[in-house]
């Protein structure tokens, strides 16, 4: 695990785009697996989709997705899907990323999507963000177990995060939800985590320097062989071994 | 993880041999972390020492050993370690491996022997077997963190597994051991483990396809990006999903 | 460039078939590409064959041809493909390959192979042999430019070896080859070459000991990043640095 | 090979920067080889150095020259290295890199320096730029054999490039230079080139789309299997096949 800490949160978006870059321009098929959410906004808005815009020398590179909530209306018809959406609007039609090079997980594909990505070569990076609660990707506390590759979680109650979550929607709602798991995350050649902000301070402390545990779904990410996380110096300030 | 399995001990030694001799060819330096016991006993006396006795074909290949548990006298004069002296009654002797290619943890270099591994290019492969109770390296049940790299644990009967341990010493003792963590060994580039016989195929079940949890270090090596289990029909009974 | 000289031809392909059985073993889906031809008969027989048939473990592995020159009658049927055909007949038959795990050079994909190879994640492994005149795959002589990828060629008497090759059809003619050229090789990340025999050995010391020139096409292999070179002492007998 | 255009020097120099950043923050050791010279004088300025002065994360990169020509004063004393002097201006010191990290070719350690590289698991990446007159790193025309590993040049008038160059030392004389060759650069397993202005425009077409040949020494780098070019407008505008 190398860790690498910035002034701000600008200064980290600036240093993962780097390494974003760095890797897209690789020889032959590239593979990448990117996040949306809040970390990642300055990232994009300002040092990629500026860099990417109207250029063709990335035509190799083929972006995935790494979990998907598809959400219904009341009555049932698909609105969106709550991740693919967000990478839409954050990344792909800002960067004009074409067609062929976006592969998002969805109800028909998330069984195979490991062995899907496994045909292709592999992932050769992910960027990925932790949630408040220690999740990476949807692996969330209660309903991770550290050996699962691609998997599909019905949506309920029992875990706590679910009624605020389904409040969130305006009305909408989601019954399921898909992620690759821990097991599928080993197996990126160069995962990249990006967290900024105070309040994320104990989160990082817990899954970086904590025990490795289920309830903590980001902490197995200690284990990977490859890791880099860029941290603003609010993000890092609960950190005890830096 | 891959799981091959051979009709018996016999065909799982060629195989694993196959796989060892593989990695020793490859052009440049060559670390390679290995295993003594009785799970690779047949492979070097059969099939490993005979195909190196007298070669030189292979003197970029480095040879690392994984643990140690250092051995005393009564009266406090160390005997030996107890892995380096099988892995050179096993292998370094009758293979006639030279001392330049022989790297053994001990006191001295354990806290080290991380960096030191990264210095050189990290791990090619390691070749590994399973402990009855769930261990692998000197990654035993009790004291296994999963997120530690390479550590000395001092041997005291709180681990139910140290006083019968003791007792195998012939009068003499032992008050620490040393070990390559699971972190550690989540960073070699290929792992192969290796399991043969039907008393260990419960623990192989709970190993492979159980939950991952400390109490069985080994079953942290579900998460490994590059994983090659070689069982003996015997011990792949247990298994259900193979 | 790792050489490794064993002392006759059954030893030669022991190895062989060790390195080649090493790289199925791993984890994941594994691309390899294999000849056939005189130099590994033995060892599909002997070592690999007997190996494989039969077995399940390497469903993830997949072969592919490197080259192929398409066999006509002498009114224009076509009666097989050169390379194909033997690799059926000292492999894929024997060890019984599954179809799906198949992928041979034709007409038909030859300009696109470099790119469905990339699009798969690239070779893991390529086995050669050694031509009599220098040639490697079908980079022969007089057609070969280094900075080929896969390629057409025509076959005309240009050439001097074309009118022996046309008249050791039997009636039959060959008007084309298709053929994986140096710059699709040099992507491959192992690359295997075995020879054996006395009347190699002044070929094998041009193309490793001698300049890199297009007139000699295996010159070029000296540039290989991870090249592994097995002989026996009859094709290592002229060889001054070793 | 990967051709990236740029509009400009500014903007190549940007992307340059950022794959060399992205290897700066992978886990672990980090072997990366760097060119001084007029190329990447705008990189380091304004991107580079400006990012790590006063910085301790990539404490686990080391920088290797990959060329050096020691100059002396009319009566024999050393002055300096050409190139370790350019590295020192441009990057080293304004990027307060420290001095452990620091691996610079001389007379002593140039006939051992493909080992001491392969000794701490090569390298990662390199960055370099290309000559007016074909050459890479201190490969020039008329000197360089493709099968050479890092080798020592006697410096005379037989090389049409050796007067000039002596006339530019100021009074001063080189006799020697020293290089990493080309099968040593075959071994890097990301290699970037940058080059820039209209002055490079024919010789960028020769090396990158012309025969790989010996008199034209970066010919020779089509044959990289992970190659990035990174060109602004003016250098590509000769190019045919982008």
């Amino acid at each position: 695990m190398r860790i690498i800490i910035e002034k701000d949160y600008d200064a980290m978006s600036k240093l993962a785009a780097a390494v974003l870059l760095g890797h897209m321009m690789r020889d032959g098929r590239v593979n990448i697996s990117i996040t949306a959410g809040r970390s990642p906004k300055l990232m994009y808005e300002k040092y990629i989709n500026p860099e990417l815009k109207g250029k063709e020398w990335f035509s190799n590179v083929h972006f995935y997705s790494f979990d998907e909530t598809p959400i219904y209306t009341p009555d049932g018809k698909k609105v969106s899907g709550d991740n693919s959406s967000a990478l839409i609007d954050c990344f792909f039609t800002p960067a004009q990323i074409l067609n062929h090079q976006i592969h998002l997980m969805n109800e028909e594909n998330y069984a195979n999507y490991d062995q899907m990505i496994d045909e292709v070569g592999g992932l050769d990076m992910m960027l990925i963000g932790l949630g408040d609660d220690g999740h990476f990707c949807a692996n969330m506390p209660e309903c991770t177990k550290f050996n699962q590759y691609s998997y599909k979680v019905k949506l309920t109650n029992q875990y706590p995060w679910n009624e605020p979550y389904q409040k969130s929607l305006h009305g909408n709602y989601s019954d399921y939800m898909f992620s690759m798991g821990p097991r599928s995350v080993m197996k990126v050649r160069h995962l990249v985590l990006i967290v900024n902000g105070k309040a994320k301070a104990e989160i990082v402390r817990a899954a970086l320097e904590g025990e490795v545990r289920e309830d903590i779904p980001a902490s197995v990410l200690q284990l990977h062989p490859n890791l880099t996380v860029i941290l603003d110096q609010d993000a890092a300030s609960k950190l005890t071994t830096v």
